[in-house]
């Protein structure tokens, strides 16, 4: 079989939706204004690092864009990582910004941006990475660096459109003294604009963005690597407030209609992620008046109903945290007869639950009892917890337990 | 083995809090006014209809309290089932309503209530339910049926809460006669305040709130009876908007912290969703300045951060769905050798794309495969497609393909 | 000369606009919208008490409608005569409430109406009169003889638009149960908005309302029976009110194209008030989007511009109070000449600066002086007190002085 | 006599209010951060060029400071003076601009300032000055002259303020990027920002205020020189826009207490304007929570409140516009006798009306009649309509007219 099901379906969206020829190139920035409005692509990255790319045109895959406002959600991660959520959280808030002409979004009372999916966040967020002292290269450096180790190669800055861009920075200027002027930033305001600017510059493919989405869905840990990127309350935060307020005063409707975690960015992709599932990407410069690739926003909406992909769709859990229950031949001791507990895939609340249920039902022949957790693949803390205590009550209760976890997926 | 390790933890977390005794009896209503501040308890049903309730005191988890404002996301579902969503969203929007005191929070433009989790809009989805010519009784008798189907037993309504709120109802008489000025509902103000009014009384156990959550959670089909209560659409919808709009002003906050959809109400229970996992209800009269239980907040904090249970939190999906790949002994056209593979669980898009790939990696000993779905528990639709597409890849590469689904788990 | 020059100029003006028949008649109260919508008048009445009222059609200027929303400048200045403004002011605040489309308009901090012009604060005003404890009958007694003795003939109430109006009240219902929520009223919602009604439904003429408007303007005392019916005070706040706030979210540019404060109602009147100079009043009932009578807005506009009533037209004040100064013959003590300061019009501060630099640059031929106030009309406090302070300057000087003021026009 | 009346006044005001030290020196600019707290002076301008200035301390009155904001209405008359109110009117509107947080106060759709009293607003003014091309240098010299020819001496700019305020200047330069970012203005934000500042760091005296503000109040012909400085239109637009926007968000509540068109700077003063009356200005350092300065502040309560300075206090118009009548001998065609007819002061709609009346009221010995205006000071377009109008009817009832007007009030 040389043929691929799932690339097939990302393939067959793209032929769908390759008439849809609305919106307009972004044009506030000189260079985007420029950009070939041709290119179509998408992909997905699993939680265990499997990637799907598929582009209407030849090229489309390996094209690389400025990440522009798909840059937020990481550099929220990565000034997170940096500092404590505590004290981010003293400079941006969480917070849907309401009406989208309000520019400038600050809370009323603390002068706090509202949350980083908006420019003004997105700012102090960018200025509190690597520190409030430090100089623009080496802030951009960091930002850089973790970009890269997110996506998996060394990224780099399309100086071109980051130039391009500087030169028509209003807004943003506009921005960056409003917040100096509040003490949410320290830098000089030009500064602070070129550092964000330039974290908007960096250069990325589709499949890029679906493997930095993918490891925010996969709880901070890198789903290719498997090097633990950021922690995993990090990366809930972030797809929290991606939820939240990652499509300004449309995240109600996206999140109903769609229901998944994403944010634009004007070069015309949009990143999206679905914790434990997936990371996904689809880029077409042409937006909407709401600035938003018309395309791409299509692409979502098909994947979200055609395949089931919704936060909210209810695909049920734990059901078969049990492989089997089998007896086998024992020594005399057990009368013989040893019971064989199987767990398998991850153990999470639900698992547990689901455990703990099927054994209090079942008939035990013996007490002697043996379980084995080599096919579980990973067990969470809440998981973990729930197999300690069945474990002591089956102790208490007199029953002799041998426990066989070859991988050590248990913490000790 | 008598005791219960989820029964456990939900009592430890009651008597952890127990000494929490912040916040006020709601007393904007006499009647909840005269309420007995001490009742504290929680209840968790899995998708698969297991309920674990705990109270504080004997007689919590019996204890029968007005639904309030936990009413509206089972109304709007109602709504949602009556008609079309298309129809629903002309007259009630889908947004946050941002600042709290905007007690109106009609769309500037349309004036439609922004969401259905806000009194105004849950004014107006009530008023959609048994049509807007329904004379109240019946339309209460509606929403008292479709209560009690999700909570599987008959419910009945607090006359003398009912009564008293009434009498104190102005800021719920005054969005009335707004929306009927905006033709946004087409009753008389005060019907609409009682019909309305009614639904909020109805009286539930906090067992009753964590089955109602539960079916949501298990995507319209009840967890036991099985009935599929409203569609999957429905039931995906209501909890997102729930996720956006739930915990009106704070929900970015909500789900950065806590991660579980969610809607409270001044008698001061507190519901919640985790899609495909659990319906949660938990339950304590004293509020904080906000209108929430005190006591609710906290338990829903617990139950996130130390059970993992949060809508971002990144537990992997589908690694289980190829139980096993084994051969057996075959006839002479599968030179005696046939593949058998063995799937499990839930087939949805993640479980297709891994058992897609496992197959593919998988080196066949002979033309001659059987996949079995004996141990799958259900499969959605795009699960249904990946397996057809991958079976009839199979039969275009040559091979002779046998389909054993005793259950009947595919479609036809 | 049987013609009439300032009646002339109202003619002219509304055979300049008769063609205007742009807007509608209001449609939204059954009753008005039946109004023949094409009555056309204007009238202007001095402050002192001469009235000119001009009628398009036959019968135009006998014409009886609602007053409508002209009636809260003058329930305003009721319920300040009966209280203090400091009271007052605890209920109704005095800043312009913005955006239109926010009904409310309440102060977010105090939840107070943030001003007497919107229907919110003109319920709440409506509230004051005859205290919060008056049967509707009562209060409604009081605001028709109040506004009897404004108009100077006895007025009545319209029952059939008010009825009318009642059964199509939600915008007003809806504001009282919302004041009656944040104890801004204490009376049942439907008895404040028929009270509120009812002050809408008295009937007048465009004569009426120019005259009691003109009683503002002319500082409270009534320009025909020259009853002091509100305090200066008072009269002052109602029109500085009606400056900032009656024109809603156009009373700035009404204030700089028209600079007359104004009150528009529904039944197609406007009002308006120059301090000192002129009740200004015009009808025709069809209005435009923001339902302000489109002829009547047209009138007004005209008067600003053609006959310069502007308030921050610049005509000088003062200039002629010193009427002459003459010496007669006088007795031996005088060296035989006595010298005569005849002052006249009103004496206010620009007018007694007026005085004091005329008569410092005199040189008095003796040190006998007669200061004759018989052509004087009015001394303020502040003119008073210039005058008795001049007096006594000369008398320190060795002057010896006399007064003649056969009017008392000085206090004592 | 070497006393003065006024000044006595203001001079016991300023003592009455010495031991006020309440507030804060402005500290967000250095150079007005070690301003001396102590000085404390006021100063009033008559429309006819008489200058009353006290200071409580030696030095006070002529102390020189910055203009700062109420620069701005001069600033908006000169643009409007160079533009027409329509062009002005498309880059800055004339409403208040609510909420005092709301820091740019943009216009929803068009993005316009609501306002020229407000930062956005006086930066956008202050680019329309010699138009958009202009120099920075040419701008500024543009207003020093006007500025200069208001206050009738050389004014100059105080450049160690000027740099301190450059420095210091987020908040504009916010502005300045955001206005340049909706096509408001055209300049470089820095320059612009250099410009308006350079505006704002004009340096005056009290009396130069009074002087200034004088101007307007007189419709812009100048009190002192009699230079129509701006259009009587220019001058009523700007009093206009200053008493419903001057004082932000208080502004409701200070044209009810105050009532004198107003604007403060943080340097400390506030200048007024009563039309056709006063130029005013007060003076000190100490500035409230808003920004006001706090003793200047209670000067203007005072001269309201004392000396009846309100915009709605009702002193009466044109009464005294008819001198007298009188008979003197005539020729035989009068028999014998000829009416005089002497007119005063100035005749506006007001005194036009009065003269009408009072003729009309007149029994005339015979059909000879001498109109006398040499005791008139000014006819405004109204008045000289009236008179007009007078004479022609005369005339066409067969009177034999005569006209004394030596000092041609009428305009031919």
């Amino acid at each position: 079989m040389k043929d691929d099901i799932v690339a097939d379906y990302l393939r067959e969206i793209l032929i769908e939706l390759q008439d849809n020829s609305e919106g307009e190139v972004a044009d506030y920035i000189p260079q985007l204004a420029d950009a070939d409005p041709e290119p179509f692509s998408v992909a997905l990255c699993t939680t265990d690092g499997q990637i799907y790319a598929q582009g209407l045109n030849e090229g489309d895959v390996e094209l690389e864009f400025t990440i522009q406002s798909m840059s937020k959600p990481f550099a929220y991660a990565l000034a997170l990582k940096e500092h404590t959520l505590k004290k981010v959280a003293r400079f941006v808030g969480m917070e849907p910004s309401g009406e989208a002409f309000n520019e400038l979004s600050l809370d009323g009372e603390t002068k706090r941006p509202m949350n980083p999916m908006i420019n003004a966040g997105a700012i102090t967020v960018n200025q509190l990475i690597n520190g409030e002292e430090s100089p623009v290269e080496e802030r951009v450096e960091k930002i850089v660096e973790f970009f890269s180790e997110l996506a998996d190669r060394t990224l780099s800055i399309d100086m071109a459109t980051c130039n391009s861009e500087i030169e028509t920075s209003d807004r943003n200027m506009s921005l960056a003294h409003m917040l100096r002027s509040y003490d949410m930033i320290q830098d000089e305001s030009h500064d602070a604009v070129e550092s964000y600017i330039q974290q908007c510059s960096i250069k990325v493919t589709v499949s890029d963005l679906a493997m930095m989405a993918a490891t925010l869905a996969n709880g901070g840990e890198h789903p290719v690597t498997g090097k633990q990127v950021c922690s995993k309350r990090v990366a809930l935060q972030v797809q929290a407030v991606m939820a939240s307020a990652g499509m300004y005063d449309g995240a109600g409707r996206w999140m109903a209609s769609v229901g998944i975690p994403a944010k634009s960015g004007v070069s015309g992709g949009i990143i999206g992620t679905l914790p434990g599932r997936l990371g996904i990407a689809a880029f077409s410069p042409k937006l909407d008046s709401s600035g938003n690739s018309v395309r791409a926003c299509r692409v979502f909406e098909h994947l979200s109903r055609d395949m089931g992909l919704h936060l909210m769709a209810a695909e049920k859990r734990g059901r078969v945290a049990v492989r089997n229950i089998s007896t086998v031949e024992g020594s005399a001791a057990d009368k013989g007869i040893k019971t064989i507990i199987r767990l398998q895939g991850d153990i999470d609340f639900n698992a547990g639950e689901k455990i703990w249920r099927t054994i209090r039902e079942h008939e035990f022949a013996s007490k002697s009892v043996l379980v084995d957790l080599d096919k579980v693949d990973e067990v969470n803390d809440v998981g973990e917890r729930m197999l300690r205590e069945l474990y002591e009550h089956f102790e208490a209760d007199g029953y002799q337990m041998e426990l066989v976890d070859s991988d050590g997926v248990l913490s000790r």
